[in-house]
């Protein structure tokens, strides 16, 4: 056969939806060399790993580990084990997320009760309550914290609360959120959650970070029936993670590397710091877009992702494209009701600083018209922060 | 917190039962700049991977592609994408990975009929052609190509003709052959096949390829019920891999840039050489390991895994640490009623050069005793061969 050429990747600059940029010192880790998932250096490495996340978590929950496939692979690692057939389950659906999370609740046999909310709009605490009070039977509420298809940010600190106050348990979607926006797995009584590695960890796409609390693994513990799932079966999964270092499936060694070196250079910069400055770029892009005429799609808006509406009469394609080609600048589309009719603008980890914001506010300006204003709103912004 | 320290991998030769050796290129191609999964360049490198993975396959199935996760999900994404609640399946077990088989069908809800062999026998297609009479409602054959847990090693042409001749398709495990040993999807009337990529393709862990013939797309497009993983659904994945690009979910970039090099270095050294190349080491290998007295558990030894009986006395665990500690050499142990009985070692890939034979040899004959004579044996080997 006719060899496909060889690799040469193009510079970007990630501010979608996810990935986003990964520090040289991050794909450095990434192609160190492979050792065997039994070695004993990679049993230090996964130890190291699940400290960092239980920091980063904030949490101290025991079976805090990476799933060995991407974010969507964490949902599904959530449900299936937390889930048995029959169970009556109640989900937020305010975007793809939590359209997404009912999917496969369905698909595990759950009896799901949806709560909804026009997307981009959060849900209330009495808006849980009542769907609480109609289906007292539920076993799980799960709940999108950062709803990447609309930029909302869903506040946690009272439903967390009122889940525990009922027999069910907590799941939560961080997978935008996590090392970006605080999350606080313990404070907020979240008895579950997933992430993943490619947005505010900035780490390459293939992990997905989760974690699970002492209520969590009771259920699990009780279950009657196995998962579903063999390769996400936490009963055997944990074994690997836990004394037993017992086989389950080859760990993808390289990119626990990875994410153990985005992780700690997340630790080594400070949540604080970090979310400081997730809020602080976020700031002054959201004055570049308001001044390019540009509107926020949610209420109360991510620091890491911004979704704004496109103008009438402007093409997504030919924009996106143009930002693409011509500035090697990567936002995403919108996703169901709002493709063709938002753009996701991200600013995550690595992809977080003055020369993403300006960069992006300069050539979407330049498509838009409106760079001099844009730019100059920014600087005012970072000026006055 | 305290900060973990610096990431430092000791150098390794990997011959265990996989990962492998993982080359220069390979680790170099998985650290290039992450891009979007659905930047064009990345699409670009999809259809390059999947060109190449049909010609590793011998194929000309179009759903030829590497599920986002490793072995084990291959096998789990074929699985139950082909078997609906009900349906009678016939696995063959002869080790580990046809137990596991089971296990994944029955949580599928699939009826399993076993056939089973001692463990390091294979199948004779009688074998197979009366378990069939016995159980004419079968509607899918598993069965493993290169038993792991055995060394074993499936002769596949007379199976796969017989299979074609009943109502069922024939999945095929071939995650520690692809590339180290002929597997004819084609030819051998395989409908559905799945690998991975830390074995014969030197790649790391992380990836499952996997690929389905015509007969498997039409089972997938007559089910009447959802498969029962939203992450492994095919009917999903095709869309992102097919012309409409439909995001489902975040691909792993990196780990697809470095399968799409490992696969490169397979092409580019030709399959035919590669395979004259495992067997060439293997036949060296052999005659040094007799030479020390072990012998091989499998009747039919793959030339890649070289499973041989620990001699009585002998302490499994001490031998392989001292492997390890004072050579850098990983070698496998035993899995099952083969633990603390057998090792398991592999010669895979980069794993599979006189270098790795010759090291291996003088470190286990030094264990055990007689690491002349087995260098000697080996260097016949090679000198006649």
């Amino acid at each position: 056969m006719e060899i496909p050429k060889e690799l040469d990747p193009p510079a970007r600059l990630l501010m979608g939806p996810g990935p986003s940029d990964v520090p040289p010192r991050v794909l450095r880790a990434l192609a160190a060399p492979t050792v065997g998932h039994l070695d004993p250096y990679y049993l230090e490495v996964m130890n190291g790993t699940r400290r960092l996340l239980q920091h980063v978590f904030r949490t101290t929950n025991e079976l805090t580990m990476p799933v060995s496939a991407t974010g969507m692979a964490g949902m599904e690692t959530c449900i299936v084990n937390l889930v048995e057939p029959g169970d009556e389950v109640l989900i937020g659906v305010n975007g793809v997320f939590g359209g997404r999370m009912c999917d496969v609740a369905e698909r595990a046999g759950a009896v799901v009760h949806r709560v909804e909310a026009e997307w981009g709009r959060v849900f209330s605490p009495d808006e849980l309550r009542a769907a609480l009070d109609r289906h007292p039977k539920v076993r799980l509420v799960g709940i999108v914290h950062a709803e990447t298809s609309t930029g909302a940010h869903q506040p946690l600190e009272e439903i967390g609360a009122l889940v525990r106050s009922r027999d069910a348990l907590l799941l939560v979607d961080c997978v935008t959120s996590l090392g970006g926006a605080p999350v606080e797995i313990d404070a907020w009584h979240v008895d579950a959650a997933y992430s993943g590695t490619q947005k505010c960890l900035s780490c390459p796409p293939g992990l997905s970070p989760v974690t699970f609390g002492p209520r969590a693994l009771a259920r699990m513990d009780a279950r009657k029936t196995k998962a579903q799932s063999w390769y996400l079966d936490l009963a055997m999964i944990r074994s690997y993670w836990g004394a037993e270092r017992a086989y389950h499936h080859t760990a993808p060694v390289n990119m626990t590397y990875a994410l153990y070196e985005a992780l700690r250079m997340v630790v080594e910069e400070g949540l604080d710091a970090r979310f400081e400055r997730h809020r602080r770029h976020h700031r002054a892009l959201r004055a570049g877009l308001e001044a390019l005429g540009l509107s926020y799609v949610p209420e109360r808006s991510l620091p890491m992702l911004n979704a704004v509406r496109i103008p009438d009469g402007v093409d997504d394609k030919a924009v996106r494209g143009a930002l693409l080609r011509e500035h090697g600048i990567e936002i995403g589309g919108g996703l169901g009701p709002f493709a063709g009719r938002a753009w996701r603008i991200g600013l995550m980890g690595a992809s977080c600083t003055r020369r993403h914001v300006s960069a992006l506010l300069a050539a979407l300006g330049g498509q838009l018209g409106g760079a001099g204003d844009a730019l100059a709103a920014a600087d005012a912004t970072y000026g006055r922060g």
